[in-house]
């Protein structure tokens, strides 16, 4: 076995690590340093990728691994954040279910795009993208109306099993 | 298309879905609720790989998606749950430690066996195993001493990625 081959999935280990501190910053109340974590995480997952590729040791464990660290700290962490700091208070139950149908829609945006193996562009919104949004949006909501929450959530969870193709950069 | 094939998928994001009420119910406090959550999921997650070969419409889609809802219903959520639980106190960062550790040994897991595909025995204890047993451990945590937790989760992190052959039931 290559020794090299620990180093991004060590950056890939980084980014779940991340995504689980997300949520024990929001269980703690503490929303601003919960959506650092999940931008912190989206660095490191623009990292393992390309580490890997250049030390030339991409592997199917690393992108499993990949996969299931993405849909903690760009489906789930921004999912309860956004639910706990923006939408329980309005919005209750509705406030959950819109925070439950983002998480969903990542996670099957995962799946379906693991298995179609496509290289050349993005099919729907990346689950990178929409969770670090979601994030950032939370980092400025004193500039936002209180509705801007759901509607961008749903309409993210929407784009993510769309069919939009996206160029990758 | 078989439409058959959403059943399983079904029972699989609803698995997902009962992880993260898991997560909302541990930040209410609620930590019972919480850990039926993850016991509730264990039933799903038997099921929607006995309907998909049923209606032989198992996967690959199916069974990415499978991986991305146990790490959250039985890694992630038994993690965060024992944390608040049994371990913030007196535990503080050790004990946030120690769940971050059998988190990402659970995603670990995950990945290795994804792509081992062996079908006739498992490797290391499943997380499937090891996250609902820490589920259950809570709700009977009145009659365990406080070192309990510590101790077994570090020991089920360590067995979820042992080499430890298990055969299939």
């Amino acid at each position: 076995m290559n020794h090299k081959v620990v180093i991004p999935n060590a950056f890939t280990l980084a980014n779940l690590l991340l995504g689980i501190l997300s949520l024990v910053y929001t269980m703690d109340g503490n929303f601003r340093l919960a959506a650092v974590m999940i931008l912190l995480s989206m660095v490191l997952d623009g990292m393992d990728g390309k580490v890997a590729r250049k030390l030339d040791v991409a592997s199917p464990f690393g992108k499993e691994l990949d996969s299931l660290s993405d849909l903690v700290s760009f489906g789930v962490a921004p999912a309860i954040l956004v639910y706990a700091a923006q939408m329980y208070e309005p919005y209750g139950i509705v406030g959950l279910i819109i925070a439950l149908i983002f998480a969903l829609c990542g996670a099957v945006r995962l799946a379906r795009f693991n298995i179609l193996n496509i290289s050349t562009h993005f099919l729907g919104i990346p689950i990178t993208v929409a969770g670090p949004l979601m994030a950032i949006f939370t980092l400025v909501s004193d500039h936002l109306p209180t509705l801007f929450f759901p509607v961008s959530m749903l309409l993210l969870a929407g784009f993510m099993i769309s069919n939009i193709k996206i160029p990758k950069i």
